[in-house]
């Protein structure tokens, strides 16, 4: 009851704020650097420039609040997507939790190698291997059941790399960008390639961004009632992947209007910011070019992972914002020193 | 500019407000009725008690503000679905418009009885005659073009009875049931089996409820390029029913949660009342039964269309509020004298 109260009050104070600054974008009142951990530079110029025009009052180029949507990629443009994607490796990790309860994965593969540890084989077997071990370990129990291992999973598995839990794998300079979007009156969806029911569970926590604000991929679900109680099934049945040039479709059949921003860092994300930036008005496309490979990794047009190849030239034509992690990125994580 | 600025003087004020006045719920303050168009009795109270409740900051039964979502039926809950579902009105005009593109309708049923008037022969062909006036009518356009025809068509189309715009047949207790939703901080979604790209293009202005906040039926729509400009192609092919069983599965896939209340009006509605009723904590559940002949129609279990059979049975066991719109109702549209 009392943080509600001070929560009100704070709100209370920042409209005020609004009401006397009114034409300033919110974070850029009273010299405070809305992108601490952004290099000054035309990267960090450029997203400032335009939330500052959208965000005019009387300006040629301002934006109603409620028309300020902008879609954000996750893997790669939020947080690391190497040396594998997150969801897969918890994948990996279900298969072993659950061996007990189905003897015949010793004997089958992909899953006899999985437990045998041998990713060298589950790598050779390539993405038919992976989709057999994402599609086992994610249906045949019910929603609340899957919500809730994935955030016990999310506790306590650690980066390879990095020794740090997954959700500390985020990138400061996007939280940073997330939160001056959210202080600017933006509303922001997820929209990635990752299962939607794998993003859900700790995206508010760690972005400020509710469930309903998350596009991904998902499974087919059943309602069921058992014993009485209404149950929803996670079905082994794909329902919608939301990469490539799904993703404006998918934008469209959750969001049904068209952002005025988008961001990613690859070719799944050509499309998105295609149709983002091709609606009326100043609109705004970024790419996260991963340069940094002492930092994080460096990658692009070879990557299997998150590779950033048409989408980069199409950056060129159409002048969207390429962020070069090693220059224009002060701080990479949170946790670093 | 300067109607955003008194906007924000309003915001301001109705903050001020609830900081002063906050464990009242708005619209109860200063003993203004929030609900002047439904008659006092328990189903009124029904709902000012649960909103009360919910919203009573240190009382046994609060709910935070981010998780007081409501979900609400369209047809027969919201807006009149007697004779027919508009939506099957505007596919019958549709056919009507599109036939010169398509001289081959002249001889080809459905549209043969169609564009000769002999809405008995169509009736006739049941749901399979139905549902190809719909598919052929509503795919083939790009999204945007889709959208523009409903705006349209809404524009200019007279209900039969009522001789009154469609977006006029809205239910004026309703509507005020929805602005008192939201002035509780209330995230509502519309959840109808009527299609999502139909409802969208009217329903914030109508009800205050932006399209994201939309779940409805869908058809699959294609990303394409013509010409460099991307567009969305709507395809002849189903993507979801959103009705009974599959109003779970819509709310789960769109909004990810659970919401704490519900309101529907039909056996269409049953899942979603079971779903949202079973959650944890005070959770409301309402139907509206039609029983108003005079006024508007008087139907429930014999209904082929909004039938009210096994739903109403279950909300005699499960103390669900049953508004009884001949009694409850003190008005029906806003338009009345």
């Amino acid at each position: 009851m009392r943080l509600d109260r001070l929560r009100s009050v704070h709100a209370l104070l920042l409209l005020i704020g609004l009401l006397v600054f009114g034409v300033m974008p919110a974070g850029a009142e009273a010299g405070t650097d809305p992108l601490p951990s952004w290099n000054e530079g035309a990267t960090k110029q450029s997203i400032i420039d335009y939330v500052t025009r959208v965000t005019k009052q009387g300006g040629p180029d301002y934006v109603v609040p409620k028309d300020r949507l902008a879609t954000i990629d996750n893997d790669g443009t939020l947080w690391v997507e190497k040396p594998i994607y997150t969801q897969f490796v918890f994948a990996i990790d279900e298969v072993k939790r659950q061996a007990n309860q189905h003897p015949e994965w010793k004997s089958k593969e992909p899953f006899k190698s999985v437990l045998a540890g041998d990713m060298k084989a589950v790598a050779a077997m390539g993405e038919k291997g992976m989709v057999e071990i994402v599609a086992a370990t994610h249906s045949g129990m019910t929603t609340t059941d899957f919500n809730e291992t994935v955030k016990q999973w999310l506790a306590t598995a650690k980066h390879p790399r990095f020794k740090v839990l997954y959700t500390d794998l985020v990138y400061q300079p996007m939280i940073e960008l997330l939160d001056y979007l959210h202080a600017n009156g933006f509303k922001t969806f997820i929209v990635d390639g990752g299962g939607i029911e794998f993003m859900r569970p700790w995206m508010e926590r760690v972005y400020g961004i509710p469930p309903e604000q998350v596009v991904g991929s998902s499974i087919k679900t059943k309602f069921e009632l058992r014993a009485g109680t209404p149950v929803l099934v996670r079905l082994r049945e794909l329902n919608f992947v939301d990469d490539k040039a799904a993703k404006p479709v998918g934008i469209h059949l959750h969001i049904g209007r068209r952002p005025i921003a988008a961001f990613g860092n690859s070719d799944g994300d050509l499309q998105m910011l295609q149709w983002t930036t091709a609606g009326s008005g100043e609109r705004f496309g970024l790419l996260v070019h991963h340069t940094d490979a002492e930092r994080e990794w460096a990658y692009d047009r070879k990557s299997s992972i998150g590779k950033l190849d048409k989408a980069w030239d199409e950056a060129k034509t159409k002048n969207w914002t390429v962020v070069d992690m090693k220059t224009d990125w002060k701080n990479m994580f949170a946790f670093e020193p």
